[in-house]
């Protein structure tokens, strides 16, 4: 008998109904001869009802009594769930993450699993029982308070819980039936991957695929836990995040897709002296205030003022504190002034097999420069090219690359070779 | 510095700005140099939301799932509540009925408190911090799952913790500001009680008075905790219920009040042959469905034909179930057939001061006489007369015994010493 985790995130357990089409799916997961374990998510919008009665209580909530509030959540839809899977005569348990055995570190509403002991989930299942484990969270391992993962948490529950219990794939059920090479709200032509490796799934996680969040997909890289991205509302097969198996390399498409980012901003400081240290001192000031930078560029200084620009990217929801932070040091760090950019998007080209084939690089700009579209920053990777450029060209730069890799559906491009199983 | 247990109710915390009131009373018991700990229900409707779902997903919930849901219910209000109490500068931390210790038998839905252990409590009291348990929880002893603890558990959550910990009241916050010598509804000048034994809380509880559930008072008289029900929306004194001091007894007024039910219905099982066993079959068949029964009365059988009629009221929800029950027993038990009446209501007049009066149940029937009142059956205890009357006779039955044993409020009677603390 295999082991199956399955996941449900929050609109495929949105109401009654849609509760009641998940158990039947669960239970024909155990009649096929599966041994099942469930990780949910709380239903539809409970999470930000739940956030909006918090600020309604408190301007600045607890983090503790925060993560109280919220793990109420996938404590309904679990229970409904068991309750459901019930009705149509299989038995059902629902656990907690404490009871389910899920140990975090103690910083609360971004915790991190430290460790998975699943013995009551191993009983139920032995006993012959479906586990329904509530998704997004833990109890801490010293104080044993109640924390949640933060966001994309359940999905690392779930395969946090099938890397624990060597399940032999973890399913992540979403609104999507898998992961395309674009997304197909931008580019109609865009295919599903049937396969897809870890690698390649960190970086179009990077790079603005919503689908899956970085953090699972780097717990599943880890452990080499199989995913398998699908539909909750169909029976086709979605996309397999894996390795790719040995001997199975020479069939490795080069490309595996186009991802854009346009919840990015730019933040150019302007005239900044050109010595040891100063770029430093920014990026400090900018890291102890939480901000993620993504992107940085610096220009070659002039030769004549000995000053430079440097630009970064960053989350546009840290925008405003971050040019604030800036202001604030700008005559300790003497620099000129700053710009602030939103009007921006992060166009990506992922692809593993990129690293033995020099000519995609060329390709990629020779697409963008017959497209129109001016790069305004360049950065990458081994497997992957990403561009800033103007928001309003994010269609075109996207369907260009698309087109030139030779990714779009028409012409029944074999991207990747792996047909899941 | 003394403990205090306070208990809130669902109307009391039915919204944002409820909490936010609830929290500033809570300070300032705190800040009045007391250890507070909080039990608090769920918000509002929230239980019988929960429940709602819970049937649209299942026609027959399974306990243990039931559990899990309606225990999300206090997880909301507790943590909203510890976040308004840190809004106000206050710690507060929240805990679940498993994590304050409340360990309970493994019954479902209706389980009871075996033990205390808030180990973690008093840390959080030591630490200087208000503690928010959730009330009508608990976890089991052996299988460590979720329990609740049924109708009125919260009350007793409170108790439970008041009595483990050796709090010096445990104060019951309502919509009400006490205990009334009758249904203020019914009886217009009605007093409240300033202070009420356990014994005559107890009968009048069993009686229809729905301030407190029995269970609680129960718990309560065995411990010896003291209870103050007093009323959320003011600062009044309300009703203090606990043993009447050494040397207050001889200013011990005869009655608490009177109490009424139209909660039951009654059945009479008629021509029932009169010889030993016959009753007993009636009324083990009876307890065997899980119905309880109240009052029970046996006709003198007609010396003619060896028959004999029996009467007993029993609740009303429970009554289409106990017809069936007994319709289907015909044959074996031999009886000729079965009344079943709805409109019939129980007056209760209630006073430790009876047990040395004899007059009382004199003066009793001569006040439903004269309010032309039939009494169908009558039952007694030490301290309590109970008649069943018909429906519609209630409001003159319950004024009239009311104004006999000088209760009405215009008199001003002092009708018990005791005057709170």
């Amino acid at each position: 008998m295999s082991l199956v985790v399955q996941k449900y995130g929050g609109s495929s357990v949105a109401d009654a109904e849609s509760i009641k089409r998940v158990a039947k799916r669960i239970v024909a997961a155990k009649r096929a001869g599966n041994e099942v374990v469930v990780v949910v998510s709380a239903m539809g919008d409970t999470t930000d009802e739940l956030i909006d009665l918090a600020q309604q209580v408190s301007p600045l909530p607890e983090g503790r009594e925060l993560d109280m509030l919220l793990t109420s959540g996938e404590r309904i839809s679990m229970a409904l769930l068991a309750m459901a899977i019930g009705s149509l005569g299989v038995e059902a348990r629902s656990f907690t993450g404490s009871q389910a055995g899920v140990i975090t570190d103690r910083v609360h509403n971004r915790a991190r699993i430290i460790r998975v002991t699943p013995g009551r989930i191993h009983k139920a299942l032995e006993e012959g029982a479906i586990a329904i484990v509530a998704g997004f969270q833990g109890v801490s391992d010293d104080t044993k308070d109640i924390t949640t993962l933060g966001r994309g948490g359940s999905d690392t529950t779930a395969v946090a819980l099938a890397a624990a219990m060597g399940a032999e794939v973890c399913e992540i059920y979403t609104d999507v039936d898998g992961v395309y090479t674009a997304d197909p709200r931008l580019v109609p032509s865009a295919r599903k991957l049937a396969a897809v490796r870890y690698e390649e799934m960190l970086e179009l996680a990077a790079s603005g695929a919503k689908i899956l969040h970085l953090r699972c997909v780097e717990y599943a890289r880890r452990f080499d836990v199989p995913i398998h991205v699908r539909s909750s509302f169909s029976t086709l097969e979605g996309t397999w995040i894996r390795n790719t198996p040995e001997g199975a390399e020479m069939e490795q498409a080069i490309i595996a897709g186009v991802a854009h980012d346009t919840s990015e901003a730019k933040i150019t400081v302007i005239g900044v002296p050109d010595k040891p240290g100063e770029a430093a001192r920014i990026f400090r000031a900018v890291a102890d205030a939480e901000i993620n930078i993504d992107m940085v560029v610096q220009n070659v200084s002039a030769a004549s003022t000995g000053l430079t620009d440097i630009s970064f990217t960053l989350p546009k929801t840290d925008g405003a504190k971050a040019v604030n932070l800036l202001d604030k040091l700008k005559e300790r760090i003497g620099f000129d002034s700053l710009a602030y950019d939103d009007q921006i998007a992060k166009v990506s080209l992922i692809g593993a097999g990129m690293k033995s084939h020099p000519g995609v690089t060329a390709s990629f700009f020779e697409a963008l420069a017959q497209a129109g579209v001016n790069a305004e920053m360049i950065s990458t990777s081994e497997i992957r090219i990403s561009v800033v450029c103007r928001a309003d060209s994010v269609k075109p730069a996207v369907t260009a690359i698309h087109t030139a890799f030779d990714l779009d559906a028409d012409d029944e491009a074999v991207v990747y070779a792996g047909t899941g199983r």
